[in-house]
């Protein structure tokens, strides 16, 4: 049994700072381990009291009668780190430490903060600043969370983990009061030992665990999240997550309230994507999406049916979902008959989707009828069952005849309640249909539902590509010809193109090249080369120098600098201009594709993906990750023939995305920046060019 | 009184198939009535029975001791009629018809619904397919919904209008177990005679009323709600409305439910804005932003001060307020001040928002002082406080607390409510400090109060163009000339252009209009004139004779037809390409603005305003509301020196669109297509020009 195994299962638990008045937050520990029946060893510590109810209190840690199995460490900030050394000398496996006044608060935390790694030695720790976690599928509840004054707790399929305390017990109590069971919650905070990435790795091979839920601000180890999400992908747990840090605004309370700065947020939404972790977009959807994944059905398509007694919340629900691209089409012939086989006489309409069957509500035959006949129906992938007023008389009646039809099929199934009516929800969720309170939840589940489907954990493949022999390069800002060998190195086509300083030279260049030409000053200190007069398009050989002349006198003036390096280059044109760059930040380096031109920028159309760490170094990304890339452009279609457009020659795209991330890959932090803008790509078969590029190495 | 405040306050209420069983549907009005105190009389009528609990039961209308204010009528659709066509006779002011099986079931139904309506002569009539009205402030409840058998409702300043009856049960029982207060509830659903407009008018004129709420699938008759609104906006009342129809399938959805055609959904946001009407974009938010706003309390900046107690939970509303372009600044040195003063000794950091004051949640007199200084600080503009699991054990004390401090200020106040903890939600919500379990909800509230801070309702002036004389106009489709001739009659500014039909005369012309020019073939017939090769640019008066002959044979092979006349056009160009023109459907006339260019599509970059009409007929729009077209562009920053570009001649644009406007305003249902496209949008100063243009006149 290794640590975490320990941490989460203890037979022993000590508790440091124990107090006998379970209304304030240090008696909460033992009281809750008691009223939530931990079958194990509770010893108490606290050298001004003998016995705490009928535990006996010990004076010190040395007083143990046994090593625990976990201590939870309620003293302050300014001794934690004393009872930490002592058990981690006794040979505890694992320390909970519940004080704040670390990292978050500014450098006197963040000494104490080191004090406290140093003390627990070989010990694990989970926090400083946790609350704390709480086990259901064991009974083991290690936490002082005011949501533990509730009673009993729905045990369950999804594990949560969460950097902040706060919303471990928000969590806890949401889903308690909604009949969502959960299996393990773990409040990981400061992180000085155990993180996230921990968590998810156990919770991975955790049987009781089905899906798993986090809350996060920042993640500190990235490689090793990666590994822990693609793990669970693996085992097919999907992981879903909220995280904090969408706005500046968040961003910035995070960082006050966790110490660590995180990296962009749109970082972590290729982080995400690349390890197939749904991203919950609101807090709520952190359960909703769970809370559907958990019954293990499939959705294998997008049409949805939506069964109903009452006409405006089934129009509520097949609105939402229709936004989100799923369809809600009218019964077959077959499936119509079946539905109206079962009310005769009824003036029912059965030829709409939502399948308004005014009656159902209150007959439990009627009900099944109905659901035996559209989950068996091949028209729909999954069914939304609205339950209205009338149906609340008898919900026991009502959550039995859904329950019955369950096992006909592994669609899902879920519902919506449309009045007030939490009890009913929680006895439809408990009974394995997901009952929601608002069509975004049911849009959101079904829309995480349909996303896991189709998510394939990658097969880690070797780089295929090997080191590129790079010599001697030099460092500081490369001059665009510089960079473009560079790029070119890597295999990335560029704009052919001549280096010249004389105007007799600019004519032959042109000459060599053929039909029009560009001239540009060349220089890696004059970056903005066209805001002082040193670009020239459509030149001819004779016109190239006499303007080599003439742009020599207007960057002078303009820059204050002799140009005395030139490049005659082939015009490149025609096809779609986009953006070929890269962003560093605390979260890695990632390669960024931008359509080019300035309405697409006013969009801020961009994708990125992280090029990923493993233990050979960084990796280049796969062929798969360049094309997806391309494909999350709002402007795709752009480069798949909207409105009769050619379709652009994606393959070459693809090529010199995955031969920028191998480059990127291999040099490392020495490329504090690259960027090629523009890079052309032309028709289908006609390949791609890059016509201009920065490169900057460390 | 009129028949409306009748209907809404009656003295006596008679029910037509009353039944003696409260488990009935046609039990439950004669129950519900009784059990919420009717202080009015309640004639039940049912031929079956001689009582109804210890009311006497009359056998039939005719029986009844006096003409009741309103009858509640339980028949089905095939005898409703009768009894409508009695009471109508009667003298009743109004019926309310229950029975479904109207024109949302076919033709059968429509037919019945005629009838009905002549039954009906003058006396009101709401539903069919109703499930009635309740009316809070004055305990009258008129309806069978399922949701009044709760035992008790808050009362309160907002009054619902929705068209469906099974979401006025969900918003009744959502309500109340909030502790929102409503006034009073009105069904309209089919829509026969009252509507949704009539009840918008009669609450504006409701001094218990203070915010109306809608639920919308479709406006019947979008001058008369228009009018409605702009009253309740002149009279202070924000109107919030929750639509249905974003999606194709909400939409079908929605005629299957109602019968009516709905227009474009984007035509009910157009609307929506002209008249000040705040589009709930969530069901949820039907309640959420009403509630906000009901306080009173008004909102002057965008700048919020977030007091927690809990790290993460208030991490969750500052990064969802920060998405929506709130500010979280920190306390200013005074607050800072003031708040430290209230904790001494202890450890918090007030250099931050959120302002965790870790104590404040079990400490009223400490969350007192802090709620003081954050509102009486200049720095914010409102409060959101954060509930915790930590101040569930004393609600009252805290709620108490919060209470205390409202008569401080008349900034907005709001909680967020972190774990489960409905109740401590409901007392917030009853105390006047809107109550929310999601961040999305604070945010959704304070943005709408910032936008109703901002709207101020259109004074009416009239059309100041005067009618523009247009002779005979020709039927059909106009040529490219002809439609510009009559862009330009309304002063729209376009392109210099010349009819020409030879060589000579193209020569001619080209040399008279000076620069380059365009040749286009000039036909009503061949509308994409580009695909048959009939443009040609950048022409001389040397090149454009000879061209012309090269484009008559092109045209002739690709086309198959010979063109015999051209246009001769100056070279617009420069500025920024847009495309002006009009869309019209159930809801009215609109005029649209959208950028041009293939990304701008993609990205559907278009706005609209409604051309609106009054008793004198379409009026054009004003130049507030075509500039305020022109911002809701996403792409408005390329005609606002995005990146250095020049400033566009906004001022010229706005005279183009409403000298457009005024086109279509006079033109009315004459005018089936009108499209400028496109129309170059010059450096200031510079003006306008179209370039091509389109006109279908019936």
């Amino acid at each position: 049994m290794n640590a975490i195994a320990r941490l989460l299962q203890p037979r022993s638990v000590a508790i440091i700072g124990a107090s006998a008045d379970p209304g304030k937050t240090a008696g909460r520990p033992v009281a809750y381990l008691q009223k939530h029946g931990f079958a194990g060893r509770i010893l108490p510590v606290n050298p001004k009291a003998d016995r705490i109810g009928d535990l006996p209190c010990y004076a010190d840690i040395a007083a143990l009668p046994e090593t625990p199995d976990v201590a939870i460490v309620l003293l302050g900030a300014e001794r934690a780190h004393l009872a930490v050394k002592e058990l981690s000398a006794r040979g505890c496996a694992a320390a909970i430490v519940l004080a704040s006044g670390y990292t978050e608060t500014g450098e006197d935390g963040a000494r104490r903060q080191k004090q406290l790694v140093e003390a627990a030695g070989s010990m694990r720790i989970l926090g400083p600043n946790t609350i704390g976690l709480v086990n259901l599928t064991d009974a083991i509840v290690l936490s002082a969370t005011g949501a533990l004054e509730m009673d009993e707790f729905p045990v369950g399929g999804i594990g949560v983990v969460s950097q902040s305390g706060g919303i471990l017990g928000s969590l806890l109590s949401r889903a308690a009061a909604r009949g969502i069971g959960l299996s393990k919650l773990i409040s990981t905070s400061n992180e000085v030992d155990l993180e996230l990435a921990d968590f998810i790795d156990h919770l991975a091979d955790d049987p009781a665990t089905q899906v798993i839920a986090l809350y996060i601000e920042t993640v500190r180890d990235p490689a090793k999240f990666r590994a822990a999400c693609l793990k669970a992908a693996r085992k097919g747990k999907p992981v879903v997550a909220f995280k904090i840090g969408r706005s500046e605004a968040g961003a910035q309370a995070a960082v006050s309230h966790t110490g660590a700065m995180a990296g962009a947020d749109r970082m972590y939404d290729a982080l995400f994507k690349q390890v197939g972790v749904i991203r919950a977009q609101t807090f709520n959807d952190l359960l909703d999406i769970p809370v559907a994944l958990a019954t293990g059905r499939h959705l294998r398509g997008q049409r949805v049916a939506i069964l109903t007694s009452t006409g405006g919340a089934g129009t509520l629900v097949s609105d939402d979902l229709g936004v989100a691209g799923f369809e809600t089409p009218a019964p077959d012939a077959a499936t119509a008959e079946a539905l109206r086989a079962l009310q005769t006489g009824s003036e029912a309409v059965l030829d709409r989707n939502p399948i308004d069957v005014t009656l159902a509500g209150l007959r439990p035959d009627l009900l099944r009828g109905a659901i035996r006949a559209l989950l068996a129906s091949p028209t729909y992938d999954a069914l939304v069952i609205i339950v209205g007023s009338s149906s609340l008389a008898m919900p026991e009646l009502m959550a039995n005849a859904i329950r019955d039809c369950l096992s006909d099929s592994d669609k899902p199934v879920m519902a919506y309640v449309s009045p007030h009516a939490p009890e009913v929800g929680a006895l439809l969720t408990r009974y394995g249909v997901p009952a929601f309170a608002a069509a975004e939840s049911c849009t959101a589940a079904l829309a995480a539902m349909y996303k896991v489907s189709s998510f394939v954990a990658p097969v880690e493949e070797a780089d295929a590509g090997s080191t590129v022999d790079l010599g001697e390069l030099p460092s500081g800002s490369l001059d665009e010809a510089q960079a473009k060998q560079l790029f070119a190195r890597f295999n990335v086509p560029c704009a052919a193109e001549r280096i010249v300083t004389t105007p007799a030279e600019a004519e032959a260049a042109a000459r060599e090249l053929g039909g029009r030409v560009v001239l540009k000053i060349l220089s890696s200190q004059i970056t903005h080369k066209s805001d002082v007069g040193g670009v020239a398009i459509g030149l001819t050989p004779e016109t190239v120098g006499e303007r080599l002349i003439s742009m020599t006198a207007d960057v002078r003036a303009k820059a204050g600098v002799r140009p005395d390096r030139f490049l005659v280059q082939e015009m490149v044109g025609g096809g779609t201009e986009l953006i070929l760059g890269m962003h560093r930040d605390a979260l890695g380096t990632a390669v960024l594709l931008g359509m080019g031109g300035v309405t697409a920028e006013l969009f801020k159309d961009t994708s990125m993906r992280l090029v990923t760490q493993d233990a050979q170094g960084l990796q280049a990304l796969s062929r798969a990750d360049a094309l997806a890339m391309a494909k999350d452009l709002k402007t795709w279609p752009l480069l798949d023939g909207f409105r009769g457009r050619p379709k652009a020659d994606v393959d070459a795209l693809v090529d010199a995305i995955v031969a920028f991330s191998r480059m990127a890959a291999q040099l490392g932090d020495r490329l504090v920046e690259a960027e090629i803008n523009p890079v052309f790509v032309r028709a289908q078969g006609q390949g791609v060019s890059a016509a201009d590029g920065v490169v900057v190495l460390a």
